[in-house]
């Protein structure tokens, strides 16, 4: 048995999310294990750093997987690359320590949430940009910013919290970024909750509109109530950049 | 009878092309000049610079209609931006000279090819470029580019060549640009034969490959047959980037 480590991008678009639902699914996890398991005749199963969202995109999932081949892994790659969809491309493959799993050994992950803050059409890439084009005042949104990044009890930042597990997290860095009509959110932590970076971002955009002054973050992280937070931006603006180990 | 010039971007690979084909059709020109007849409740003919096939992009397709209104403009491009599908993008529109015909005046087309010359999946941008992966070589190539500029017959670069009109058209620059893995050809000339611009791509790519030499394209001028050209390149990689009048 050998241990491979897979770095995927895909176009979310026509997927209902990384995480396999059924049998035969639509999503980017059935994809790449039916496939994979066609190539090596074996099934395969393959673990993701995480699951990202219906309609998210990826440049950099990373992935783990256990198989008893003896394909060298070049040529794996090169089939991969020719049997996966177009919209799912298989960036590297390598074979990986045993004990390595995608999951459970991710230390930090960066995700981009991309806005197009312009009222002029953006055809090419509108698949990958959350179009909002209302002004933004950055120097509020970075003030917020700031006080977001650190480690903190993020209820108040997920849906569908309120089980028994724990909602602390360390946002290690969040950047904003302006070039010429778009505007780029980087978000890198240890961990994200759920929708964890798209209600984020829809709190910086309701903090760069002057709806919610940057003063009050410190409230809202103590008051863990979803409701007091910012809306949940959609997830076509949403992409995981990268995962590190 | 106002006379208006709009400037329109568009994602073509849903669309049979720019040229409207039937009364209901999936073409541009026919979702362009349904939008307009609805907005302004009455039928409008809207001539574009040229026809793009199908699959073909457009960053900056210039286009002319009349139309009987007293609707500012500014409020005719925002409903236009409001009711055209998210793959045609209205990126301006003016009052023009009475006497402005978008085909008629236009002087200058120019045109991007875009190769991926990789085999590194590029899922996002996978319907913009033409996945060519073989090492080229450019200095042929650019060699290649020079003797194809200028004003030349040129029939056997072009499709359904044969009938009465002229074949000779002018060629005034053509520039090959490297970015990373991506190859950009920029063609700008007087005008282009069906075709002419993916047929001059193909014959460039088989150059990169020393499958022709540069020397051979004043053979090809004077022969002024197809089958000696290079192979058609797909409709995708194609955009249309600026009309001049």
């Amino acid at each position: 048995m050998r241990t491979f480590k897979l770095i995927l991008s895909y176009d979310g678009s026509r997927y209902r999310g990384w995480q396999r639902l059924g049998n035969t699914d639509n999503t980017i996890q059935a994809k790449v294990e039916d496939t994979l398991s066609r190539l090596l005749a074996q099934p395969v199963l393959v673990q993701g750093s995480g699951r990202t969202d219906a309609g998210v995109h990826a440049a950099g999932q990373v992935c783990s997987f256990h198989a008893d081949t003896d394909k060298q892994v070049d040529v794996m790659l090169t089939e991969l690359r020719k049997h996966l969809p177009g919209d799912i491309g298989a960036l590297s493959l390598e074979e990986a320590d045993p004990r390595f799993h995608a999951r459970l050994l991710a230390k930090e992950k960066t995700y981009v949430y991309r806005i197009w803050n312009s009222d002029m059409p953006n055809v090419f890439e509108r698949k990958y940009l959350y179009c909002f084009p209302a002004p933004l005042d950055l120097t509020a949104m970075r003030k917020a910013a700031e006080l977001l990044v650190g480690t903190h009890d993020f209820a108040a930042f997920c849906s569908r919290a309120g089980g028994k597990k724990s909602t602390v997290r360390t946002l290690r860095e969040l950047r904003i970024q302006r070039f010429d009509e778009e505007i780029r959110i980087f978000f890198t932590g240890d961990g994200f909750l759920y929708n964890m970076v798209r209600i984020l971002t829809g709190t910086l955009l309701e903090v760069g509109l002057h709806r919610l002054s940057p003063a009050r973050i410190p409230e809202l992280f103590a008051s863990g109530t979803r409701a007091q937070a910012g809306f949940t931006v959609p997830p076509h603006g949403l992409c995981l950049l990268n995962v590190e180990y």
